[in-house]
């Protein structure tokens, strides 16, 4: 590798070692440290400011002894200076450099071409693109594989917007407490009280919304609930779309848009219909998601598509990719990696992400509690599907103080209105639960069985429907590892990539406001399981899509899945099952008619994977210039106003909120739940 | 390479020879042609439609001899089929994708999926793959760069909205027709005769603005003359934006806009700053063109920047590039390019990229002609600048028939208003020309020394300011070569592959329709040329810019300068000559002051690049999915209508234009010109 080839340098500052001894050298780069140099060139060394640009020649000799640094790969050398030449002075800085000053991360974004300077900005981008060329070569050099660009100047994909809508159950829940519907928007509603009643505290009123009537199983997803700041006696609902949103692109065509695509998904299952057969792709693409923390409005994702190929084949391939471009100074993957279906990472570890890093595995304690005399986990268990679940958590009664306990509480009724028995056990193997004397000793003995329970561990315990309960405890079980290593324990070490595949998703979801009508769990063109096709036309719902989640350390960083390749299948799945538009995916329809190959693929979330690889504290730390969780380029100050002179060739103008508007559009999720 | 890993076959299609006689084999693909077939797998293979997609199992056995066809690299085989399995079967196909049929593009940009399977469009995309992986290697594996992926989503750059002006020669010429102006709008201009005068023609009127008072070197670049369709008397002026425009992106904060960059220029310059050293990306670009035949609204460049680097270290850099990731089917490159500047090729070749396969050079005859009795000789040489021009056209009187000089001399008069004097030497060295007679001994024997005239030589003669001269014989120049192609003669070899760096530009041009006022030759962060940095405060329109251009074959393929990394220069450029608000470009100028390391790139437009080494007739012939010349995607339909709902979240609607508006904004062109 010539890092020097073609410039006025002969080398690197940094690839300088005592091998070079003796050599003249040329070198260029940042002042670090003023040091002391000979009168020569005394006044640009020393007197020019940190950060200027410098160009010194002279001989590499040996440090003195005492002075060498074993810490620094060019511990052992310096430069003893010839002649230096100043090529840039820097002006006062809006910060230091060196790793070791905390900035905030406004500051780093908006003199991001200072932080780039860092150790940590410099090895996460070299890796990043170390680690793309190692997967280029494998897909191209090693594998056939065919990197074809695909258009970011598109038309919408059906399904891509979802009008931010209330669920049922909350509205009826407004309704129960006696509020009427004051303002609706798009991405926001107002609910008042008109009876004049005393102003509802935001305690009393969401606890009232959420405790009883709204017992839905994620309302964080969908719904933030907040005052509005100026009535109190009204409670505001922010809408979240649950689907991403496409940007849109005015053409100069009047009432003609492009969006820009959230992947190349149409893209790259035409070019198997058109002979690609291997197609790959270090693909840009784009969701409007508004603000959202860690989530970027353009991110890249490995995007892969192969024909004749069965979900074993991508599983292998992707193993193998992964596997080459591992970065030379992590320990090498071991593969295949695990797998695991849905219903069993939900039933193990309550998410289908699940982090495979640490056991505190969900048991199902259902059997133990048969005859119990704790009333709520009879009721529980007479509900159709109903259940008791627990984790372990090893050593929870040593770590984990009191208030830990209060907080995993609070946290599981916050989310989920439910009930968490915790159980500790001391060294004497007692109980200690304000429930442990209505657990019977065979009951004891048996969960201490089943569950495999030591001096000192914790148990929590819940009950209620399967997936509920599942759910519940997959958080928790996150939330207990999070206080165990905040307490001194090691649970994830950083060393450790735990690689999973996730398996047999259901094809289809019930839709959150309309249960009785399905949506893709993935999307609409993967295919059923072969063995679950007579159940397409009779229980859609309990087909098994042939999709495949790749799992990184509780992180979902690829999805993928097996095409439908025949026209009347898809045709069927699209306009009978989820009435979908199909007029907007004719030409799909139109290719699967005219030769399509079975075919299949995956795609590859890189910023998330390279994220995790560096272990960077987020995503923005693997992109040279991100925005910030508002969309905004801090440095640039982009997006930025235009006026109505420049918009006219796009047939656009711009509709200005009212104030009020703005003002309710404008107001944080945070900031209404803080007043 | 395995082509066939992790899929249902043994072997592609394509791949297997005579060394793999007797192997047992599972290939899946298309019927091309049904041939006979053991019975068993007769239904299939006979009786499935062309196209259809199957797998079959057999032996690869030898043809049967006499059937053998050499041409084929799989020739000398065959398969015998043990069994068939039908994967799809194809539908009606709306043309056969036999590449001896031949399609409309319409048609083919309509079924890309089905054009995709073409031999050439498979060639041109795996190569275009191949070369772009070679290009990768050179520059991350054996050179040190970092691929870096810049944003997309940004904001506008100053000087990227050129509001469309008509030049004011034009005007003056359309006061002096006796027009006055009736419409103004962004795009177009109607012009009418208010006096009861009879309608006039389009010649008449377009003959009336060019001939005398609207002399503009390069009319046709501004504005294209047409009848608005309605008005006999009025004219219609389009007007065409001088400066690429940038798309917009309105995001969910009211008045904001994100633009798609035109280049990642910025950000670059500003990974240089970050110490990134040596950047590239294959980095998508936008450009809102409205429509231009053969330019495409988003497109590929090789993006490149390096710190501490000259001119020359580029050029070699590149050189290398190329070299390194040339197609093998293709004779080697031969490096370093050679070097012309601006000056030299403007003069020699009348076009700052010259199609150096050929020669048909540009002479200054000026000295021939002091004494001559030609008076619009004698005229032209008395301005300033004046000059006589000609070229040789080799075997021109041999080859060109009199309608392809009458055609010549028509585009002369058309695009420049200016008089070529064509002059034919036929076998026995007569002369032939309605000039020919004024045409002293003296100087015909000196025109003939000069410009090394042989027997049937043509020679074509123009005269006017240097510049416009040049200009005009390069333009006629290729046609002169496209007419003696179509005439049987060749001139451009297709394996010849002629890169030429083009060099010392000019920093800054006067605006067209502003002449007082400079623009930049490049764009505005181009360093000036060291030996010319005293004329900057002077005179800066003699200022030459470190700025070179990579012409191909008469197209210029890439261009690039040593950018300015002192912000007070940057700052004086910016401000003082080119009068540009440097607010909006505050962070770079900031950047500049804070360590900037001296560096310098270059862009390499990769669409065009593959188009001429590929030897296909246009750039949507190497892009998967194109756009048609319009912008539009004739597959999917894209740019769409999209509703007021879906566009209230980004707080824009749409100004519908009136049916008046709509009609002259729609109309092309071509349309006027033919009416």
């Amino acid at each position: 590798m010539e890092f020097s080839s073609f410039v006025a340098r002969t080398n690197t500052c940094g690839e300088l070692r005592s091998s070079h001894l003796g050599q003249e050298v040329t070198l260029c780069g940042w002042i670090q440290y003023r040091s002391e140099s000979a009168a020569s060139v005394r006044r640009i060394l020393c007197e020019a400011p940190v950060e200027s640009v410098v160009r010194v020649c002279g001989t590499v000799i040996s440090r003195p002894p005492g002075q060498e640094n074993p810490k620094m790969p060019t511990g052992e050398i310096e430069i003893k200076v010839k002649t230096a030449e100043l090529l840039n002075a820097c002006k006062k800085l809006p910060f230091e450099i060196k790793d070791f000053v905390k900035k905030t991360e406004a500051l780093r974004l908006q003199y991001r071409y200072l932080d780039l300077r860092s150790f940590q900005m410099q090895y996460n981008l070299r890796l990043r693109s170390k680690m793309v060329m190692k997967m280029r070569e494998y897909l191209c050099n090693l594998h056939g594989f065919v990197d074809i660009e695909t258009p970011t100047l598109f038309k919408r994909t059906p399904g891509s917007t979802c009008p931010a809508t209330i669920p049922v159950k909350l509205i009826t829940a407004c309704k129960g407490a006696g509020l009427t519907r004051d303002t609706d928007r798009e991405h926001s509603s107002v609910w008042r009280r008109h009876t004049p009643a005393p102003p509802l505290s935001l305690a009393q009123l969401s606890s009232q919304l959420l405790s009883q009537e709204y017992r839905c199983q994620k309302p964080v997803k969908n719904v933030v609930l907040g005052f509005d700041t100026r009535k109190t006696n009204a409670i505001l609902i922010k809408k979240r779309n649950r689907g991403a949103k496409e940007f849109l692109v005015p053409s100069r065509e009047p009432g003609k848009f492009y969006s820009l695509p959230q992947s190349p998904q149409q893209f790259k299952q035409l070019l198997m219909v058109g002979g690609l057969d291997r197609y790959f792709q270090v693909a840009r693409c784009y969701r409007d998601e508004g603000s959202r923390p860690d989530r970027q409005p353009e991110f890249t994702q490995i995007d892969i598509e192969m024909s004749f190929v069965d979900q074993t084949g991508i599983q292998r391939l992707v193993e193998g990719l992964l596997q080459y471009s591992w970065p030379d100074d992590k320990d090498p993957l071991m593969i295949p990696f695990p797998s695991m279906t849905f219903a069993e990472a939900l039933a193990t570890y309550g998410t289908d992400k699940p982090d495979t890093r640490f056991g505190m595995k969900i048991v199902d304690i259902s059997d133990v509690f048969r005859n119990t005399g704790l009333r709520f986990l009879r009721d529980a268990l007479a509900k159709p599907q109903g259940t008791v679940k627990a984790i372990r958590v090893h050593e929870g009664a040593k770590y984990l103080r009191k208030d830990d306990i209060e907080y995993i509480r609070k946290a599981a009724a916050h989310h989920f209105s439910q009930e968490v028995l915790p159980i500790f056990l001391n060294a004497k193997k007692n109980w200690s639960s304000p429930f442990a004397k209505f657990i019977v000793e065979e009951e004891r003995l048996e969960l201490t069985r089943l569950m495999e329970i030591q001096e000192e561990d914790m148990v929590l315990l819940t009950a209620g429907e399967h997936e509920k309960a599942c759910s519940l405890l997959g958080k928790l079980r996150l939330e207990c590892a999070d206080l165990l290593e905040l307490r001194g324990m090691v649970l994830r070490d950083p060393a450790v990539f735990s690689f999973l595949w996730v398996v047999d998703f259901p094809l289809f979801l019930a839709k959150e406001e309309h249960p009785t009508e399905l949506e893709s769990a993935h999307h609409p063109f993967t295919a059923p399981h072969s063995s679950d096709m007579h159940l397409l036309y009779t229980e859609p719902e309990k087909v098994r899509g042939q999709h495949y989640d790749l799992v990184l350390n509780g992180n979902e960083i690829g999805g993928g899945s097996v095409r439908i390749h025949d026209a009347q299948l898809q045709r069927y799945i699209l306009e009978t099952l989820l009435k979908e538009d199909v007029k907007l995916l004719s030409h799909l329809l139109q290719a699967l008619d005219h030769g399509a190959p079975p075919h299949g693929g995956i795609a590859l979330g890189l910023d998330r994977l390279v994220c995790l690889v560096t272990g960077a504290p987020s995503i923005r730390d693997v992109i040279a210039f991100p925005k910030s969780y508002r969309g905004h380029d801090l440095m640039s100050n982009a997006p930025d106003c235009v006026s109505a002179e420049e918009l006219k060739p796009y047939h656009i103008h711009v509709l200005w909120p009212t104030d009020s508007e703005e003002e309710s559009a404008s107001a944080t999720p945070s900031k209404h739940l803080s007043s």
